[in-house]
């Protein structure tokens, strides 16, 4: 039976965390494994809720920090197992997450005296519908796991810190009309036609950046769906425009509302679906730490994280949270998959000066 | 068994035409009783076709003129049997077009001896797909059964002549982008957002009107449908604007394609469909007899006609042909059809003035 050896070469246990197949729904053998191998550490409390595994350190430290990953890829496109070449590691999992899963595991098990206590947890079911979500399951049965001041995920930075999230509103633009004839298009009202304002004024929306605990943030407004008319001899009575507004942390989900209703004055609006984003939390003592420690280890600066990731749970729970490790985001789910070998192992690094100083 | 009367009452025979019902399909009962009718006059050589009836005179005339009118309807709409009201006979069929085949049924009995030859003709599917189109049939099995110089189809056109129809053509505008993660909106090319420039286009353009034989025919040009977008977090990469051309009998199908492409220069445009328009026709002396005998009789003026009606099969024959028939076409397959009873009247007077002097 293969066993994870946490001790050894960090390469080497990547490769191993990758090449067992761990699709969304199928974590429960490198859940079991990961399990093995914290229980080898005396240091460690090991936890376990159906395949999210926690352990964590009880050393009376003023300050607990939690260090977050999931265990579950999106599927395997022909491109496992692992392989080694000119310094990159290519495969699925690479990239997103099992960098900085392997990252993680080493350091749970290798950190037997952190300078901060420690909760490592591991979970499932990230790549799939939110209500399966392991971290989410966690956050309702057993939020005590999650307690802490400050919480690292190890989604995929490039190795350096990205902070907090945008967060993402979509609303219909409802146009309406009068239904005619298209032979006696005179006689009715083209809600088709209608729909160019709307689009006029999202081609003319300047999209903000906004300043929020010292990361800039890029907003952006954007029709992700239109559709309108019902037979190619109807002038069109309806036609609906869905908008996607990514708003930055500072803006609530009221305040991004108010700005659509604001930009469309005089159409019907619907809010369909809206997801508040994450401050970054940088100005938290034990996030400057963090980030000094990154700096120093890499020379990267903190930047602005855009897409939606689970560091949202930690902030709805109030506890501020970054993103960081290993891998560009822009290649997580590609079939080219592949993390740098120097980002695993300058994460590594990173992570062991911050908990270690 | 039912029989019609060609030769009494003209309200009692339209409401008796009525009441049989014909919806498309099922027009086998209606066209035999019209069949019968025919063969009781002497004068007439009766022929058909599956449930299209031909009769027509053998004069030695020196022109023919084909009156024709079409059998089915549209479903009943629980208006069935007929009820005369304050003037008005309501029910289905009485506009569309059963008041126009009982006033072509009574003269085609009663005129022995007209100063033209006429072919009276009936025919079945006209409601339903192109290609079941009984007209359409008779083009293709028997085309010189309606070898004429001059028709008259009897749809609705408030017992005034409209003549010709506009020609119509489907086209897609189609925009395309470069697909991104709306989290990341900059990096992709928003295919929605460049349609707006094709319905900014569609809401400055300014129809034409155009003078054809002396009827001014309105043009249209409308968006019919609008279809883009593949996610709600997706820049969207295609977006398809569907428009809808009526342009006038002046213009052909290669010049209503060159106005678009001139429209929407610079954009990918693709025709999905087309049918040329039909000239009224009206410097014909037969037509122009006949608009004489209309407007002596009803006081009406020649007017065009805006929808795609079968007088667009005799035009692709070469044969000039008008719609004049009883009752308002936007009344035609509403659940509340009803036909004046003297545009009823009056029809018939002017085809028998027009085919007697």
């Amino acid at each position: 039976m293969t066993t994870l050896d946490p001790r050894g070469d960090l390469v080497a246990l990547t490769r191993a965390v990758c090449d067992i197949p761990s699709v969304s729904g199928d974590e429960t053998a490198l859940a079991d494994l990961v399990e093995a191998a914290l229980r080898t550490a005396d240091h460690l409390e090991v936890l376990r809720d159906g395949d999210a595994v926690v352990a964590r350190t009880q050393l009376g430290r003023p300050s607990r920090v939690v260090v977050a990953g999931h265990l579950d890829t999106v599927p395997v496109a022909d491109n496992l197992p692992t392989r080694l070449e000119d310094g990159w590691l290519w495969g699925r999992g690479t990239v997103d997450m099992l960098g900085g899963v392997a990252v993680a595991l080493a350091l749970a098990v290798q950190l037997e005296n952190p300078t901060r206590d420690v909760t490592w947890v591991f979970y499932d079911h990230e790549e799939v519908e939110a209500e399966l979500n392991g971290l989410g399951r966690l956050v309702r049965t057993h939020p005590d796991w999650l307690a802490c001041d400050f919480a690292v995920l190890g989604e995929p930075s490039n190795g350096g810190i990205e902070g907090g999230c945008n967060g993402t509103m979509r609303a219909e633009v409802r146009l309406h009309g009068v239904a005619a004839h298209s032979a006696r298009a005179w006689v009715g009202v083209n809600a088709i036609h209608a729909a160019g304002e709307v689009l006029r004024r999202l081609e003319a929306y300047e999209p903000r950046s906004v300043e929020v605990d010292g990361l800039v943030y890029r907003e952006s407004l954007n029709a992700v769906l239109v559709s309108g008319g019902t037979a190619t001899n109807v002038i069109p009575d309806r036609c609906v425009v869905t908008v996607n507004y990514r708003f930055a942390p500072s803006t609530d989900v009221a305040g991004a509302e108010q700005h659509l209703r604001e930009l469309f004055d005089g159409f019907e609006l619907v809010v369909t679906d809206a997801a508040p984003g994450a401050r970054p939390g940088l100005d938290h003592p034990a996030a400057a730490e963090f980030a000094r420690a990154v700096l120093a280890v890499t020379g990267g600066a903190p930047a602005p994280k855009y897409g939606w990731t689970d560091v949202a749970r930690f902030s709805a729970l109030g506890i501020p949270a970054v993103n960081f490790g290993p891998g560009d985001p822009l290649l997580a789910h590609k079939d080219d998959e592949r993390c740098p070998v120097d980002q695993i192992t300058s994460s590594y690094a990173a992570l062991r000066t911050w908990l270690t100083s």
